[in-house]
């Protein structure tokens, strides 16, 4: 496999060697079940503990609001099944840009008398307060707004929703944060929303761990259930040296998120600089608000999985959206929602950069992009 | 922390050091989506092909069959939801001495039109075959009997079991066999099941992975929705490391399982023998059919806590039952379902061993046993 440049970061991000190293006792060593009263199982509650407070304190939150998660789609089902359900009936309002697993686990729900409502977004993905307080209801028993769109990197004005949110009513509000916490501090307190979804891989940590923010005193229906982990939360032996990770990752990420935050501020710039120079392309969702380290383009009436081949081969990765819509086939339901053509939406190409991801590795795709275009036009023209 | 004798694999064991080699280039190098299109998608994707066949062969189902979860936990849940909420209502026949993961997720459907019957067992924990038969009707939407009761070691006639349901109905049948398959090879078309559940942690797998075998065909509604991984059965980043290392560890079992039985076949006979000599010590459930290596024993009239107290103190690690169900302070649900009295359950001690454990760790328990059972006894009479 040759590997020249990865724009894949979204999809899938290498583990830090330092979390990795932090997670080895636990992979070599340490056993013991947290629920279990001997000293070893003593030794993995304490590190769990430990976890609980570090992934606590990464978003201002107390250690006993914390469950640990198999990663951002389950805390996600989790937060939309798990505060459904603890009604009788309702609905969802969530976002028309949210991520599928807060989208979907409603669908499930609707022959025991739950529904979604959509918030439809502006041209650039951000949700219309105006709409969102006309949407709310007394049917409405959630509301969940993702702070960072993940297709386009478009920073959704989460305080103003939340806001909007508590002003007028009761319901809960929970936030999918996994992208936003890579780049911005979080504080559930001063956000004042009730759940969050955090996740590890995004901030070095290992895959399929996560967890949800669930605010003291508000009831869940677990998705989960059996033994009495997470406080009857999440039932099932803990990933402990996965957690470990996780909590690792949160407190190199607390130390490292300002300069981590440059260096893609900066790789950015020049990612977008040096895709202004290919001829028709155009950068969706082009705000202020944009998140760096997260750009979508088209190039209009090239489809963006031809131009993906051509990457494949020169060992560029990239994608055509989340890893989801490309695997379904289907245009992205994000570009959808803010008023693309279907045809605009599969022209659409994703880059996800690291503080990583090198100058070099940008200059390589910029070339072998713009031979591809010249290629593929000539082919489609 | 001195530890000179574990007895508590069952609530918690080491990873093989082979099986952690096998998953290191996963935690250190590749880190692609299998979703993703790319050459390092593909290797992800590749690696988790090869891992879905393994642990496919290991239990004789067809790879599309196997759904990765993040453990017992998780299939059993998955099984009992998924396979009951594809219907209006109905109801779950599940043994009484099942996994708390079997029993709860049912209480959490009862508003929702859904139920449980408990098949009451014998003195031993077997099912009542004829309790089973006459149990069965028309609600009936799931039967659910684990093959091994951890608590005892106690196995159940699971064929016997099959062919009843399969007789006279078309009941789906899900089976509990992550213990059972550390032991006895594993066929799921031999059993005749349509559900079953495997876990990697007792295998020396990684802890938090396992899978659900689901039978071609059957339907079920998911627990984590989303992305399309695994059929769009369960959504949610694949834990890719801990896969590859669970199907390693499916790998070794099936080369060293005959072995390892045998191996805990001796050491189990000599704990019983050593546990004997012991003064109004009884074996709970002691029948020709108990696996090796998984032991219950009550002292009457001696809480179990206090003789862990003293085990604890000198580095002997064993459990007054499932973690769950001390962490709960209740007495155990599976003693209790074999007609035990509370103050028997709470006399109750589980031995669990390894096909590493070694002979002197279990002359050091009995040492210690013998000498605290005085003590105690001196302190209570």
């Amino acid at each position: 496999m040759i590997m020249s440049a990865y724009f894949d970061y979204l999809s899938g991000s290498p583990l830090d060697p330092r979390v990795l190293e932090a997670m080895m006792p636990f992979l070599k060593g340490v056993y013991g079940n947290s629920l279990s009263s001997h000293a070893l199982g003593r030794e993995a509650a304490k590190a769990l503990k430990v976890s609980r407070e570090k992934v606590a304190a990464f978003i201002g939150a107390s250690p006993d609001e914390i469950i640990f998660t198999s990663g951002e789609v389950e805390s996600n089902n989790l937060a939309v099944k798990g505060l459904l359900m603890v009604h009788e009936n309702g609905q969802l309002l969530a976002s028309a840009v949210e991520p599928l697993s807060i989208l979907r686990p409603v669908e499930a729900l609707e022959k025991w008398g739950f529904s979604a409502s959509l918030i439809p977004v502006d041209a650039n993905g951000q949700v219309r307060l105006s709409a969102l307080e006309k949407l709310i209801n007394r049917y409405t028993k959630l509301a969940s707004v993702s702070w960072v769109v993940a297709e386009t990197g478009i920073v959704q004005p989460i305080e103003a929703i939340a806001d909007l949110v508590k002003e007028s009513t009761s319901v809960p509000l929970h936030c999918d944060a996994s992208l936003a916490a890579r780049l911005f501090p979080v504080n559930v307190r001063d956000l004042n929303v009730d759940a969050l979804t955090i996740s590890s891989e995004i901030l070095g940590g290992p895959s399929s761990v996560g967890a949800l923010y669930l605010r003291d005193g508000l009831r869940i229906q677990p998705l989960l259930e059996g033994s009495p982990q997470e406080m009857g939360r999440r039932s099932g032996r803990e990933n402990l040296a996965g957690i470990v990770g996780f909590a690792h990752s949160t407190e190199l990420t607390i130390s490292e998120r300002q300069s981590r935050f440059n260096k893609l501020k900066q790789l950015d710039g020049y990612l977008k600089a040096r895709l202004k120079e290919i001829p028709d392309l155009i950068i969706n969702a082009d705000l202020p608000s944009r998140t760096p380290g997260i750009l979508s383009c088209r190039i209009e009436g090239l489809e963006s999985e031809a131009l993906l081949t051509h990457f494949d081969q020169a060992g560029i990765y990239a994608s055509s959206g989340s890893p989801c819509a490309s695997m379904i086939g289907k245009p992205s339901h994000v570009l959808k929602a803010m008023g693309f053509a279907d045809q605009q939406a599969s022209s659409s190409l994703n880059f996800s950069l690291s503080w990583e991801t090198k100058i070099s590795e940008i200059d390589e795709m910029i070339d072998t992009l713009s031979q591809s275009v010249i290629q593929l036009k000539t082919m489609t023209f």
